[in-house]
């Protein structure tokens, strides 16, 4: 038998890395032979919560055909968010919680998506529809992703069954769900020790959106001054990266986790599609959002229906 | 609370227009205010299947967005197979077992898709995981989709998830599985009345192949020497709506639902592709192909892949 690689997104955040962890898991209880790696550097929030659980960092990859002919995509399905050589490979099986597009397939596969706040929601699910039992370690690790992509419960992503996976799942893992919550969000927000290209690659996704490229990237804090007083040095790095790679647009979400609001940091073309889309004014590069913490249901849906239209 | 219309796929078969009947039933059993309606006329085998079962037909229609904002798709996801306006529509959900490809959304959704024989086998599972009782006649229609896309179990596409769908679909249907699957798949197969137009269109799909559009047409029959005997004038008819609709390559398989093997009459360019993907040679436009009588398993990637390299 052949050995499937699994794996979330480029730039992984907690749920793209734990997702391919968890959902690895199943899969080999099933029979399979499959390895979770990931698609670029574990961040300091994700390595806090496999610490504190005691799970191994999946291995960095850059290309996957090289190993394995066969893939399972977690956490995403955008070709551009994927591995550079996803096309020299088979898609076996998708699970994930995001719009699908630029996604593409020869065979029929299994492709299990919802309107849900965090893949490991859905991964949940499959755990107990194939009766397999969530070990404790993989539980914290499941948890971490939901308290990661949801900001402890709280973002408007964020569903009934997520908020009751979240308390199954401390249950198992024998974790206080506010008092991790809190402790796992503040460890990913430490933002002085990181030049401006890691505070832009941390957690950055390409959209493509009538036929523009917009990159939008999203910082975690506890003060988002402590990122505005870095905007000359940030809006260079922008100017740099766009060049290289052809965006159009960048946007860079600081959102902050205990107040469940963003500011954003804007370079590049079409400002005015920006305030319009999320009805607010950009004032030296920089918009207020408020109550916007979600990138993929408060800021990518807005951008695409005004770019499309 | 709005209506919301669900719908398989254009041309449709006894699995597109039973199972937007049966996913319909269930998200209205779910709370939801759905209807069930097709794409095109209903074929000889579906209103055999509705008759005996007392299920009434589905409305058709071919645009969906002047009456609903929001659709649901069974059995299909390409957007060339769907409505012509689907554009303009948000789609909820998909329940499907086809490749992924020309389907693109601008939020999450659920989508549902696994590698069975046929959508049905999937909406079952759908009813257990939500605790909804399958009525009869709703079981009866089920099954006849089963026993449709896997030509009485036989078909390649054809796993053992749709076999024990099958078995328990006809318990609860109160038929006997063999006796009513012969006599269902002899229903669609009566040719003599219908016009080459009708044997063209009765179960076509197109697929982009690299640039391409490749039209496959897929009759059931009893007896392949009917339809090859009416060679000249299918080809005369294929000549027509390629000069139309663009095609670049039109197949017409012709199925023999006894025998499991399928004759196929091929008009266009690319004759020297289609024979090397299938491994059989074209002699005036007609090629046998032994053991084949699926479409989407032993045609569609055999092309693709011979198209895109």
């Amino acid at each position: 038998m052949d050995k499937i690689l699994v794996f979330g997104h480029k730039s992984p955040d907690t749920d793209a890395v734990t997702s391919a962890i968890s959902f690895s898991y199943l899969q080999n209880q099933l029979g399979l032979d499959t390895e979770a790696v990931a698609l670029g550097e574990i961040g300091e929030e994700t390595t806090f919560a496999l610490n504190y659980f005691n799970v191994n960092k999946p291995r960095v990859v850059t290309t996957v055909s090289n190993e394995v002919k066969q893939v399972m995509l977690v956490d995403h399905n955008e070709s551009q968010q994927s591995v550079e050589d996803i096309e020299k490979v088979e898609v076996l099986s998708v699970v994930d919680h995001h719009r699908i597009a630029n996604f593409q397939t020869a065979n029929p596969l299994y492709y299990r998506a919802e309107p849900v706040g965090c893949t490991n929601t859905i991964i949940l699910k499959l755990y107990k529809e194939h009766g397999v039992t969530v070990p404790k370690d993989i539980a914290g690790i499941m948890l971490s992703a939901i308290i990661s992509d949801t900001l402890l419960l709280k973002s408007p992503t964020c569903t009934d069954i997520d908020i009751a996976s979240a308390k199954e799942l401390a249950e198992i893992a024998g974790v206080d769900l506010e008092n991790y919550g809190i402790e796992l969000l503040k460890s990913g927000t430490k933002t002085s020790d990181k030049s401006a290209e890691d505070l832009l690659n941390a957690d950055a996704k390409s959209f493509p959106m009538n036929k523009k490229t917009v990159r939008i990237g999203q910082v975690n804090v506890v003060d988002v001054n402590e990122i505005i007083i870095r905007k000359e040095e940030l809006l260079e790095a922008m100017k740099v990266q766009s060049g290289i790679q052809g965006y159009d647009l960048f946007i860079l979400l600081i959102t902050n986790v205990l107040e469940n609001d963003s500011t954003a940091i804007v370079y590049g073309d079409h400002f005015k599609e920006v305030s319009e889309a999320l009805n607010s004014s950009i004032k030296d590069n920089v918009i207020f959002l408020k109550g916007i913490v979600s990138r993929k249901k408060q800021v990518v849906p807005q951008l695409t229906v005004k770019f499309e239209n």
